[in-house]
């Protein structure tokens, strides 16, 4: 049981400054329920663990998919420029 | 410092079964890195909080993502259809 998403959205405010791709460390994805009527992004940064809310309609968040999985199967060979 | 994952990637086998966006408690993605070669995606189940990673290149991701940014802004008009 998600004690801290009992009552309420876990994210209190929201970014839409653009994430780097390569400084993520794990992206969360939290879908709207009874607790919190609006789909939740969090961000897992890799410096200090610091968490960052992401915008689920904004486009940062739509390239940040986009890259992370375009890094996935190109990897090796894209990892100087990327 | 994410010790369960300084060694290697957390999935062992991945699922390619469709996931019930409904059913889904939360989904993390994990980009590719130094420890695990490929991305991760992580999908929490509401039962049990049950873990299933799924391909992120199957059609199940798209959709899933795809329904839940869906869900986000209908999802008081949407709740009992969907």
């Amino acid at each position: 049981i998600p004690l801290s998403r009992t009552t309420r959205c876990t994210c209190i405010k929201i970014s839409d400054r653009p994430v780097n791709p390569r400084s993520l460390e794990k992206l969360e994805v939290i879908p709207a329920s009874q607790s919190c009527p609006r789909v939740e992004i969090i961000a897992t940064m890799k410096k200090n663990e610091e968490k960052r809310c992401l915008n689920p309609e904004s486009k940062t968040i739509k390239n940040l998919l986009k890259a992370i999985s375009k890094n996935r199967s190109r990897r090796s060979q894209t990892q100087k420029e990327a």
